[in-house]
């Protein structure tokens, strides 16, 4: 017995050890397979890509060597179906909230505001939209095209503002793609707009230092921000970033500038108009303080056989919560849609507080303007409105109904709420002392039409006084000579 | 060679099999100490408990059994440090915030409101606090202390809140303490008041059915609730709840059942005084939602020794960050403050914004009154300021400064700084039919002092005023059946 046991055990030895070979071998199969799958990432990509040119604006040239980028950039063209508050689809926002006719009077806004469409519309779009005419500077079309930057190239970037939008209706032909945020050769993030760069100059910022992380985010501030035209002819793309990017420092900016987007056909008002400012709201919640990007949510990563890459159809979360929001939040789909929503909703609340007492107040000022009010007497009304405008533009030009900086937008509009309706209250005082002591019988601007119709001679108005004006001043201008001969 | 080889692997065989034997003996000490750890846990310490009486109301008795819940819960006698914005402390409310003197004009609020110190404090603060009088029911009792049960059990419930405050002032010396919330047998979480049953009951819910962790929240909502003193004489202590928690739904409950707590002295508007809704707003909370109770943050697990229990003394968790909030949120203990204050801070902007709206609405109906407007002209205005203040109110009675429900206490006070600016501008034009159609100078009420003397011969004349109508009608009483003969 002594004698077979040993010599059993040596099986039992070869067995463990045969094993223990297999295992290394499968282990070394699943290091190889790993590395296999790096192997198909970014760097080895680029080795066999086509060569791209500089300035390359045609799309497809790129998609060529990254199809499925290219596919799914393709895919915006397609619409979304709406969320409650967001999407991308065909919505008609006068028509859903007429207030904003009034809003906006005297402003190409007031004629046409639809609900945006994907980046492959976007040169169809601004070509079509009722925003246009013949004054529109080339500065329109920075955000629309990769075309841009070879134009800005070709002709300087302060030329290019200043000329006309119609000037380059030829030469201005893909929609935002590729080379808007991707270098031809090293396929790296990459700033392709001045007013970004400018505006972190500024600040006294070097945006060459942001990480790859922040640049996932700042591809996307070239254009979804708050920016002006500065310059009555120069027509200048500029950040109003100076003072820093919540409301109240760019309120101060554009009190300290002087700078107006146009004087409010009703009140008579000096206007601001808020452009969709995603990165200065988003930069106030709670995502960007955790170090989540633009791109994080609205392009999330993707699998397609063996590749991961990044979905470029931007849009909402909403329509891939289980590849953007889950990787964060374990919770189920219709939480997190719902409570999104329920953000949301909470929000568009106080926004349409904000806008029945902003609408209201513009309307009460254009009444006593009729009574006889004078620009003296109206002068803090006319200041305090154009404020609360603003307040309430910051949340409703940005997109996500508040959602980026859920806290930061419902404090800004408490503000707004408040400031429209102490102006209401002033204006109260005002008319009283006109001779109304009793409350304005409001027009009906319950649809977009009747809202524009209501409008539209408070415009011709406006437009002949200043036409007028223009003409007067043309006048005195002619007969200055002899009058200082007179003196 | 071959000889010695299988020799020598005996001896490996037996090393493995010593070693597995050691392995597996040290895992059986392992699961063993486990099982002791559970062992000290609650069913164990249960069979040494020394009997507790029925009714048991000295927390020191409970507390032989259980030495660190009650050290705990003793603990509560100390004042915390304040936070900006909550803690346990001996801030003066009325002296940092003036307003609110005018804005509870005719309610004892307006003479004393400090901040609550813990639980130990209760009965001490309770019979201290300047809004007691003669008039103050036994209700005011109900939420002190863990004599009460007892009480009511002897007197009777409707007996018990019809009675005077100061009935029980020698038999009410215990503060908020075990029994208020624990079986004296079982240690189970009980409701010892009827309030919250009843509330329960009229919703249509059976609050015996309520699981542990939802106990852990409704034990708190046994007090931490608004309620009212329903009927004039029975004061019998009842929620708003029928229609549900929101603000809304309590605001339609007071106008169905004409609830009025006072008149206020400057305005003349029918006032109803928000009573520290925290279990409402919490129900609207992102918390709430995960299933969060109150105990998981305001009575964190803490260990000592070997033995884990749950912390008594409760208070706010920015004082054990590492306890409460950690335990699911891996941030720092900084960020977590910080990112606490950031909400509390956005919540307070609109909170003042509301405070001035109101109170300039109370003190220009009260000039409105003074130039003579009639209680029909006012009807209006004093209803909206009513409500505007209630929605205030629902935030601003509530713990946390809307920390515990962020976007819903947004969403109300933007509507309360609405409606109360809405109120000052129809307002503002009943003074102008007055014959004032400039602002009101408003009165200086910038400290404590001064808005308590402002509103003075306000409460005085109320009082008057008061007194008057009940002996005139006492008169009339008297003089009726001379009348009706005389017909």
């Amino acid at each position: 017995m002594n004698e077979t046991a040993p010599r059993s055990r040596p099986w039992i030895g070869w067995l463990l050890f045969g094993a223990a070979g297999v295992g290394v071998f499968l282990l070394g199969m699943l290091a190889s397979s790993v590395n296999d799958r790096r192997a198909e990432s970014v760097p080895a990509r680029l080795q066999f890509m086509q060569p791209i040119a500089d300035y390359e604006a045609d799309n497809a040239k790129w998609g060529q060597s990254f199809p499925r980028e290219y596919n799914s950039w393709e895919s915006t063209k397609h619409l979304d179906e709406n969320t409650k508050h967001g999407g991308s689809g065909d919505r008609d926002y006068l028509a859903e909230n007429p207030n904003l006719v009034v809003m906006w009077a005297g402003y190409p806004f007031a004629n046409d505001f639809k609900q945006a469409r994907g980046h492959y519309h976007a040169v169809e779009d601004v070509t079509k939209t009722g925003r246009l005419n013949e004054k529109t500077p080339g500065t329109c079309w920075t955000c629309k095209s990769p075309d841009v930057p070879r134009l800005m190239a070709a002709k300087g970037v302060a030329e290019f503002y200043a000329a006309k939008f119609h000037d380059f209706d030829k030469e201005v032909v893909n929609p935002i793609g590729c080379a808007d945020c991707h270098d031809n050769k090293t396929m790296a993030l990459r700033i392709s707009r001045p007013a970004l760069k400018e505006a972190f100059q500024r600040m006294g910022k070097d945006i060459a230092k942001a990480s790859h992380q922040e640049m996932r985010s700042l591809v996307c501030a070239q254009c979804h921000v708050e920016y002006y035209f500065k310059g009555k002819k120069e027509k200048y793309l500029t950040f109003p970033w100076d003072n820093g990017l919540n409301v109240e420092n760019m309120e101060a900016y554009y009190e300290k500038s002087g700078h107006v987007d146009w004087t409010h056909a009703v009140s008579g008002a000096k206007m601001i108009k808020m452009q969709h400012p995603d990165y200065e709201v988003y930069s106030h919640g709670i995502h960007a303080y955790r170090g989540v990007s633009c791109a994080d949510c609205h392009m999330p990563y993707k699998s397609e056989g063996g590749i991961k890459f990044t979905d470029h159809q931007i849009r909402s979360p909403l329509y891939s919560v289980q590849n953007s929001c889950q990787v964060c939040h374990r919770w189920g789909e219709d939480e997190i849609k719902n409570r999104v929503q329920a953000i949301q909703d909470k929000n568009k609340e106080l926004l349409t507080r904000a806008e029945k007492a902003i609408t209201a107040a513009h309307l009460e000022i254009g009444d006593a303007m009729k009574r006889g009010a004078t620009d003296a007497q109206l002068e803090g009304v006319r200041k305090s409105i154009s404020k609360a405008q603003m307040d309430w533009d910051y949340v409703a030009a940005n997109n996500g109904m508040g959602f980026h900086a859920p806290q930061e937008c419902a404090r800004i509009l408490g503000k707004a709420i408040d400031g429209a309706q102490e102006t209401r209250i002033q204006v109260a005082m005002i008319r009283a002392q006109l001779g109304a002591p009793e409350p304005l019988t409001l027009p009906d601007v319950g649809t977009k039409e009747k809202a524009q119709a209501f409008i539209k001679p408070f415009v011709a108005a406006q437009k002949a006084a200043e036409k007028a004006k223009e003409e007067a001043e043309k006048a005195r201008a002619a007969t200055k000579p002899a009058k200082v001969v007179q003196r």
